[in-house]
């Protein structure tokens, strides 16, 4: 008998409704708070950077918003994506597992970005929009956003942190042939940028400061430009959920259900999306799946992070959210998984995380990759750094299950294809890729310098 | 009511058997000849280079071919591929037509190449091969290759046209990730190779040169290692038949039968693959489909090549075949298109077209990158600069369609992504690209120096 390996949806099962976890969470979110005023933010405030109804959905208490038809259009471009049982790994891991991926990586973008740019772009469309900025660092997030705003023909401007811009010429070439304009960050166009290239001509950028350049863009529009974000904020981690309620009903058609579930984590979305439909099914119909949710250990966030408030951004123009954080001046070691250096993590994740409702680990970047290349070998698809970060993980899960002599059903999100990082595959196989340890000294003293210390001090 | 967007088929339904075309020809096939008697090859000589399974089914007039339990398995990774109604593409053209594609980029190699390197790298383990050796040009079929010896723990040496080497090293990386050897062709590992060099130490390389560099070190090397070949050959295009059959099925269940099906012919197997299924329809079953091969005008073998016997490679190692040729010494132009980049095309290709029973059409360079990112614009997924050809030509036809304002049924064959193509994508949008002009001179007098020119003036 030969073993099914791919489960595959019907168009008419793409979700009509997002999920959005908040609602369901028995501690109350923090507020978020204004970044120059440190009170919690007014609708006003947000409303330089975003749409109104992408504002309702971010302080929403709704447990399901309904999916827009002119997104559900979209989505049926790559939508159901296949849930797929990973036999061939199993095997050369000897291991009682089973290992089912969810492969988001056969989208336009490559990877599960799309589905939270596509109805981003459309509500900035919507409601009179005229061009939308945002930032992004490997380029997953970018070209996602860059197909979209072509869809409802929106303008785009990409901040794309400088080390990338020159290390991933295709990615910008990519999001031009879209009909973005993609800039090196920092640059001179911004007020952000020219404090930071005053500091240091040389600046490689990063992800915090690319997003102050696009936020002070839109800001600055008098309502012309909004900002759009990948990750993080609440809105985005609900329009993801599309891939943890297919992968609910695609796990029904395979007869198991996951004892564990497992993405990669740097601002938590993808992470977010196959996991909190899940965490849903345990909060409320009483299943008991691990989430497993897994950072690099050259960015811990959740696993060495503090919980409190901080800064979104370097330049602090971004609003001030309660995450588990590694302080907002937190410079990230070079690892190739650049999706994952970021300083922060979502913020409704880490109120599950602190709940004790998700688990955490944290990996180094050289057993990714031998993860990364193994999973290759055996299943066909390179993955992308970011994703071999829960393929690690779903291994090590898969091998202490043989140590066991168990049966584990294991269920990850393989959340892009590799095609763009080919220059970090033939780095570690030349050997030049190397582990970092995480610079303890960088977070010592961390709490004085968050943003509510004095406040904190005070109360 | 929302329009159906992608047609997906069951893992069952992955087809059984290959489709052997050659069955269902009015006319024999020419005889393959030795290239250095000039004779009918003989079983010993081709074994030197195949395997006998792959021989067997290269001369074969059975109509079917059964597809192994292990190459089912594998294709389960990727199979059935998706089918596509561009509907966001026909509103762009405002056409009454209806636009299909098969899309074979979402594939773990990113193209329909390994729909036959499963079966070639599964039949050589079976026989015992120690190695396999091929020529790769723009890298999808050196990538395809690459990933299924990986599933066999088969060594692959790969010989890639040296431009192409310089030019595409995330390539290169992507097939050494699989542990697969790249070589620069011309190498001064090999006869062939050496004489380039001698001839010219700056020689960009070719697929003509690339083919004899692997030809010789699988002819050399004792029956240690195996020769395989992405293209041309009569077993090459009958494993991609697997795209026209599940596309028959698709069609079915969209409720209509195309009126054209559409292709880009380099060696033809990709659209072999998909107009086969079709021409045994129009032949056994009355349908009346128009099948169109659609190639570069920079090498029109098709349109413009002579129909004769000739080498199909550049050093004369490989075997002489009747095809439409523009002669093995022919220097294409350096089209981005790299994987049509070839002098000859499929002998059973050329002799379908020979009897009027497919058309084909040459198009220039810019038209197809146009038709690519219109393509990308409305339908997300950025082409291959190969495939944008065949969308080059379906954009043509809904556009015909429109002007005769009359309904039309197009399904077109998108064979692979582009994610590796991005530098000729930036090119063209800097205005860098050219098209080419057909270089006339080259052909004249071709017939004089065909192989056979000496017997067919004996004769």
């Amino acid at each position: 008998m030969s073993q099914q390996t791919r489960f595959l949806l019907n168009e008419s099962d793409i979700p009509r409704y997002w999920y959005n976890a908040v609602a369901d969470s028995p501690v109350a979110p923090a507020p978020v708070l204004n970044p120059q005023t440190k009170e919690p933010v007014t609708p006003e405030f947000l409303s330089a950077l975003f749409p109104m109804e992408l504002i309702m959905q971010e302080v929403s208490s709704d447990r399901f918003i309904e999916i827009p038809e002119e997104v559900r259009e979209i989505y049926k471009l790559y939508r159901p994506t296949p849930l797929m049982r990973a036999t061939r790994l199993e095997k050369a891991l000897g291991t009682p597992a089973h290992i089912y991926y969810k492969y988001e990586g056969a989208s336009p973008s490559g990877s599960h970005k799309l589905n939270t740019a596509v109805p981003q772009a459309f509500y900035n469309k919507r409601e009179g929009t005229k061009a939308l900025t945002t930032e992004t660092g490997a380029g997953q997030w970018g070209t996602a956003l860059a197909i979209s705003c072509s869809f409802f023909d929106m303008p785009l401007e990409v901040y794309m942190v400088k080390v990338s811009f020159n290390q991933k010429p295709y990615r910008r070439f990519l999001m031009e042939a879209y009909n973005a304009q993609v800039f090196a960050s920092p640059t001179n166009l911004t007020h952000s940028g020219r404090s930071i290239l005053a500091q240091d001509p040389d600046s490689p950028g990063s992800l915090g400061i690319a997003i102050s350049e696009a936020v002070e863009v839109a800001a600055l529009s008098n309502g012309q430009k909004k900002y759009s974000l990948g990750s993080v904020l609440n809105h985005v981690l609900t329009h993801q959920s599309v891939i943890g309620e297919e992968a609910l009903k695609q796990m029904d058609m395979a007869g198991e259900y996951p004892d564990v579930v497992i993405g990669c984590v740097g601002g938590g979305s993808n992470f977010a999306g196959i996991a909190y439909p899940f965490l849903r099914e345990n909060l409320r119909n009483g299943q008991r799946t691990r989430l497993l949710a897994v950072e690099p250990n050259a960015t811990p966030s959740l696993t060495r992070g503090v919980y409190d408030f901080d800064y979104g951004d370097t330049a602090k123009m971004a609003p001030i959210v309660k995450m588990h954080t590694l302080g907002s001046d937190f410079i990230p070691a070079p690892i190739h998984a650049g999706g994952l250096r970021y300083h922060g993590m979502a913020p409704s994740l880490c109120s599950f995380y602190d709940q004790g409702l998700i688990e955490a680990v944290a990996v180094p970047q050289l057993a990714t990759f031998e993860a990364g290349l193994l999973f290759a070998k055996t299943e066909g698809i390179l993955p992308a750094p970011e994703s071999s970060h829960a393929i690690r993980a779903a291994i090590d899960e898969a091998l202490q299950a043989k140590e066991n002599g168990e049966k584990r059903v294991i269920l990850f999100n393989l959340s892009g294809h590799g095609n763009f990082d080919l220059s970090s595959y033939n780095a570690y196989l030349n050997g030049e890729l190397v582990n970092y340890e995480f610079p303890e000294h960088q977070i010592q003293g961390i709490r004085d310098r968050l943003p509510m210390a004095q406040q904190a001090q005070v109360a």
